[in-house]
Parts: C-alpha cells; structure tokens; sequence
C-alpha cells in the first residue's frame, strides 16, 4: 500500500516535473497578456506634470531649458525611481532610466518621448509618451515581469525646439545647432548645460544600429484623422518628410486709383492663383501627402497701392520623398504659367530639407497592430504629419510610433485634450508592444 | 484843295475811329490766343523748388509742416511777387497771390494746387500745378493783358496728409482733423501754426459757392493711360469716389502636417479665390472702375500651420458711387458662396467714406478742350482715380482739372516723371482755359 502510495507520489511527481513547466509557461505567458497599466496612477502624474509651466487658459507653458523644464524633470526622475528604474542623465541632457535584462548580450528596447512644451502648448503633446513609459516599466516592476531585454525609458532634451535630444542620439546634432538660442533665451548649449548635461561629451551619446532593439513612441496624434473616424490607435507607417519653399512672385507696385484694371501687374492676384493652384495639385492624386501656404506677405501692403511683390511659404509633406519632388514639378510649372499670364515673374527658394521621411519598421507595426488587436481596439495605419524624437530614432534602431486620438485634431493649443480612455488604450498596447519585441524569436 | 485834304483826312479819321477799335479788339484777341507762358523759366523754378527736400535718390522728401515744407513756401511767396500777384497767407496756412481784374463785382478765377509731398515722392506732384499757376499770372502780367475777374492762384496746405487747405476752403475742415498728428510729427493745428495760419479763424477762410467764378488746377497724371496712349492732355471728368472695407475669412487654424487636405478650413484659400473674383467682377463691366486688394494678413502666419484668419483690405473707385454699390453687392454675393464651399466665414467692415466722387464742371472741360485743340494737342476725358484739391473745391465752384502724362504711370517716388514739353503743354492749356473763361459770356 505504501508502495503503491509512493509509486503513485512517484507517478505524480513526475508528472509535475513534466507538466508544471508547460503549465507555468502558459501560465506566465497568460499573466503577460493580461498584464495592464494603472490607469489612476498615469491620471494622476498627467494631472501632476501640467502643474509645472501651468497657465490660466489650462494650457502648459514649459520651454526646454525653462525653470519649469528643469523643475518638471525632477519629478520625471523620482518616477522613474519610483518605477524601479536606474537613473541618470547623458551628455546631451537626455533623463534615462533603465531596467537590466535577463540577458546581458542583448540591447535594450528603448521607449520614451519628451515633456517640453510649444509656447503655451497642452498638456498631452510628449507627457503622454513620457509618463506612459514610466507606468510601462512600473507595471512590469510590481509584477516582477523578467525581460531578456533591457529596458530604458527616455526623455528627450528639447523636442519642439528641433529634436535636440534624439539628434545627440543619432549622431546629427551639430556644433552649429548648440549655438542656436533656444525660446528660454538660452542657446540650445547653455540648455544642455542646465539640465545637467556636457556639450563638451556629445559624442557618448552616439549610439550605433544594433545599439537599440527598438524604439517605441506612444503620442497624441495632433490631427483629426483617428477622432473624425472614430479609431483607438494609430499605427504610425512613418514620419512624413518635409520640404519647403519661399515662393515670391513680382509685378510691379502702383497707385490703385490711377492704374486702369488693364495695365495692372498684380502680384497678389498672382499669388491667388498660385495659392489655388497648390491646393489643386496636392489633393489631385490619391495619398495623404499634405501641401501649405501658411505664410503670405504683400507688398507694400497698402489698401490703395497695387501689391507689386508677394512672398509665400509653400510647404509640402509626404512619407515618399518622390511624390514630394513630383507634385513640386508640378506646382512649380503651373505657377510659370501663372506668371507668364499675369505678367509677373515667379521665383521658389529652397529653404531647407526640413526633414526626410523616416519610415517605421515592418515587424514593430505588426507588433503594434497585434497588440491593438488582442485588446480589442481599432486600428489604422497612418503617416505621422508632424515630426518626433521617432524620426530622428528611425535612423538608428527599428522604430515604432503609436497614436492615439487629439479631439478635434486640436495640439500644440491649451485646447489640445486626449480623454483619459483613449491614452490607457495607447500606453497598454506599448505595454504589450514591449512584452512581444522582448519574446520576439529574433535574436 | 486844302478842303479836299481836310475831307480826306476827315474820312480817314472817321475810318479810323469807326474800324480802329475792331481791328484793335481782334488784334488783341489774336494775341491773347498766342499768348504762351515762358517754358524756360517754369523749368528753372521745378528745378530750384525740387531742391527744397531733395534727397540722394533724386526724389523729394518734403512733409507738409516740415522746415522743408515752410522753406520752400518762402520761395514760392517770392515768386508770386515777381508774378505781380498781392500775396497773403490764409488762416488755413494756404498761400494765396492775387490780381485784381477790371470788374470788382466778378469772382475770381483761381487755380493753383500744392507743394507738400509724400514721404520719398517726386518733383512733379503737386509742384507742376503751383509753379504752373504763377507762371500763368506771370506771362499775364508781364503782357499787361487785363482780365475782367480776378486771379488767385493757391497753393493749398497738406495736400498728401488729407487735403487740408481746400477742405478748410470748403468748410469740411472739422476740430476733429486739427488733433491729426501729420507725418511731420506736429499735429495739424501746430502745422498751420507753423506756417502763419490761424486754426482758430479757419471760418474766415471758408468760401461759399458763387464766390469762386472758376477753379483749375494742373497735375501729372499719376497714371499710365496718358503715356501708354501717347495723348498730351487729360481732361478729368471727375476725381473718383473711394469706398473701402475690411474684409475677413475666418477658417480654422490647425497643424500644416497633421490635418488631411479634406479636413481643413483654409482661410488663405477662401481669400484667394477672393481677390480672383473681384478682379473678375470689376473687370467684366464696362467702364473704367477700379478694384484693388492691395492688404492681406494670414494668421497665425507660419509656414507650418493653416491660416485660421485672413484679413483683406477692399478698395473700389469709381466716379458713379451707383456703380461702386452694385459692384461690393456683386462682390459679397460671391464672397459669401466661397465662404460656404470653404467652411469659413466671411464678414465686411465698412471702413470710410474715404471720398465721394466729384464731378467737374462740363463747361470748364469744354475750355480745356477747345484750348487743347486750338494748341494742336491731342486730348483724352478721363476720370482722376487719385485724390486732389480739386475735389474740395468742385463742392463750392465749377472745378476744372488738366492732366500731362506720368511716364509709366511712376508716382509718389523719385521715379516719377513727366517729360518738360509735357508740362509745357498742360501750363500753355491752363493759360487759355483762364483767359477763355475769363472772356466768357456768362456775367
């Protein structure tokens, strides 16, 4: 009887051995799925953030380098203590927090964004992204989740005023753009030195491909596309580039009252129908390619005077940079014809590559898409119109981005709201965009 | 015989004394019609008086109230004098030279025009119409040719500043306008002042109709139609009438970037098609109306963001002020279906009455005409779209103008200019339309 009692303990011991890894597996890997944020906690530090740069209109007026800048990232850091992460700021002024892996050959999947603010900004633009990160690594902290990979959260020094933090990472912040004076009064190197960094030590904050697994940015979307069309998430396709122009057209200026309508070279006539023309061509082929004439002044500019010089901004957007060199071709010849017809000459002036596009990577959208999918969220591939600290990531790690809604395509506005639901969508699909890359077969 | 002779000489004498005063009167009719003023002289003094002013450009700069200004009217006081003219200086500042005609009951025949100029302007504006003026008188004077009415010759105060000398002259002159702060840094009252008026006795400067027998004034062009059509003279029919509004579209700004072109409110666009559609309308009648966007502000302004607000200036002239209505109706009707196609909205905001139109007087262009005719010069009836003394005094006299071409339409700069014959010509056509009216049969 014994005998049997111990075979049977045996039999079943055994049978544990065997079975319980499986069973924990499965087990383990169904925690994981069901692993969610705390969505009060992410709440409340959104609500604790927008006390730092606060103006009366309820927007947030927190310039890079600013008291207020220097002040918020105090509290960022005792977060990201609080979230178990080891913490400390790079050269370029970049706060890192990080969580070693399982496994020390492997590079760290990185996610983050920024929390500075436009002048008179919102209060979602980069703190969504920032604090959603940090609760990420939180939840997987208190719930003593193993990654192989290591972890690091960033948040990047000075995004609105030109991606300052992500450009030190990829190597293209230049000795020139540290010269820059920022919109605190600082230049951007006298900022960096402010946050703590050394202007001096840029080069440590290089990394190289493979450094980084992936990059993941979750943030408002700051278009209408997701909210009009009532979708949870948006899986970014990649960051449009973006080009742009001045665009001056020249007649000849003279009185209004003693120029017969005959005799007249109108230049803002001209640039009315240039301005026509743009609109025309951008929407006249199918894609989300985006052009703008945001800018127009005319000269010299007196009710009774025929304008006799115009100067534009054109500006045009797209995730392909051919489509962007194809449709200025064509703008540029139609406004030939424009001038010749008016009796104007029409001049375009590059001004900058303001931005190439930088495309997100295949398997991270997946990830992303899946996990929108498993929480029961819609999703839509989009190209990201504005840029991000994503972009400038794009050229050194597979990238990911994920949207969620503006209400009413309304940022960089105090007016500029995400509700609570949607940005607990956003930051749970990072989660799990993370916990996939982790036990991802690639390496 | 010596009775034969008496006879003779009796006949002879009876002869004489019955046909001398005919041959005579058609002798002096036949000189005054040659009369012709001294294009010598003229050319001297626009040379001298362009040096009170004169910049490097080879313009004039010289603001009514300035030193310049109250120099240079020393100068034309003595040459008022030299013209034989009793000078004196009215309370409104404006010089007056006056002689006296052979009747005392006539009014007086007046013409004249202004020395001021714009900041930066030209030698010709203003300063043909005066010097021309004295020059008349001169060449009667100096050929002892006895007018039946008295001549004045005028030059009005602050002419480019808001026609203040003649608006004093026809009661419009309010308290309001003496506050004015002129482009001289005084304000009007202190620039009166300044030039030996009397702001408080303005009343006395006031002339009723019927005290005036006739006002003239010469002036280039200010425009190109004269040039262009190779005609020496213009006959004004009448200075036009200016309304103008503000005209605003109100769309939504929004991310340049972010928002797909189906989702915008593009308020630069809704202006666009705008300026097209007034050209449009105020060319598609007959007739030689004018429409002018000549001031546009795009807000916020910036390369990267929709313009949410765009602020027009509308200027419409026209001598039928019928005519200026029908067009803004025409006009806000379509601006009104651009703004529902668009998504803006668009609001007009009446401005001014800048200036009624004027008519001049039909008599007086006959002169003008005849006078061109019998100098073997071409001549052309055509509307002032610009402003001038003249449409003060056409509200209390019968109100001629005389117009010499603008090479290239060129005015208000140190480009303008008008050929010295040209002047000639118009001078010469201003000397007979004074002397035509001056023999006319009217009194």
């Amino acid at each position: 009887m014994a005998r049997h009692i111990f075979k049977f303990i045996s039999v079943f011991s055994l049978l544990s051995i065997m079975v319980l890894p499986i069973f924990c597996l499965a087990q383990g890997q169904n925690k994981i799925d069901k692993l969610r944020i705390n969505a009060g906690r992410l709440e409340q530090r959104l609500e604790k953030l927008a006390e730092f740069g606060k103006i009366p209109t309820g927007g947030v007026h927190r310039l890079a380098f600013s008291e207020d800048d220097i002040r918020s990232r105090i509290y960022i850091r005792s977060l990201m203590k609080e979230a178990g992460l080891e913490v400390r700021t790079d050269e370029a002024g970049n706060i890192i927090g990080r969580r070693n892996g399982s496994r020390a050959d492997l590079p760290p999947i990185v996610f983050g964004s920024h929390t500075d603010t436009v002048p008179s900004g919102g209060k979602y633009d980069g703190a969504v992204g920032v604090l959603g990160a940090i609760e990420c690594a939180q939840v997987i902290n208190e719930n003593a989740v193993q990654t192989r990979h290591p972890l690091e959260v960033i948040v990047f020094t000075d995004e609105e005023g030109g991606l300052v933090g992500s450009r030190a990472m990829n190597g293209t912040l230049t000795s020139e753009a540290l010269k820059v004076i920022s919109l605190s009064g600082k230049t951007i190197k006298e900022g960096i030195l402010a946050l703590g960094g050394d202007p001096d030590g840029l080069a440590k904050v290089k990394r190289e491909k493979g450094d980084i697994r992936a990059f993941i940015e979750v943030h408002i979307e700051q278009g209408a596309v997701l909210d009009s069309e009532n979708i949870d998430i948006g899986v970014v396709e990649g960051i449009v580039g973006i080009s742009r122009w001045d665009v001056t057209f020249k007649g000849f200026s003279n009185h209004a009252g003693t120029t017969p309508m005959d005799m007249r070279k109108d230049a803002l006539l001209a640039a009315a129908y240039f301005v026509i023309v743009v609109n025309k061509i951008v929407r006249n082929e199918p894609g989300r390619q985006v052009g703008t004439v945001g800018m127009i002044k005319a000269e010299p500019g007196a009710p009774n005077v025929i304008p006799g010089r115009v100067v534009m901004s054109l500006e045009l957007r797209d995730l392909s940079e051919e489509k962007i060199k194809s449709l200025f071709k064509k703008i540029q010849k139609e406004a030939q014809a424009i001038a010749e017809k008016s009796g104007t000459k029409v001049t375009f002036d590059f001004i900058d590559t303001m931005a190439h596009p930088a495309l997100t990577d295949p398997e991270i959208r997946k990830y992303i898409a899946e996990s929108a999918e498993q929480l029961g969220l819609t999703s839509l591939f989009m190209p990201s119109g504005a840029g991000h600290d994503a972009q400038d990531m794009a050229k050194i790690a597979p990238t990911g981005m994920i949207f969620v809604p503006s209400i009413g395509g309304i940022s960089h506005s105090p007016q500029e709201f995400t509700p609570m639901d949607n940005i607990v969508n956003g930051i749970n699909v990072l989660l799990q965009t993370i916990l996939k890359i982790d036990s991802g077969a690639q390496e």
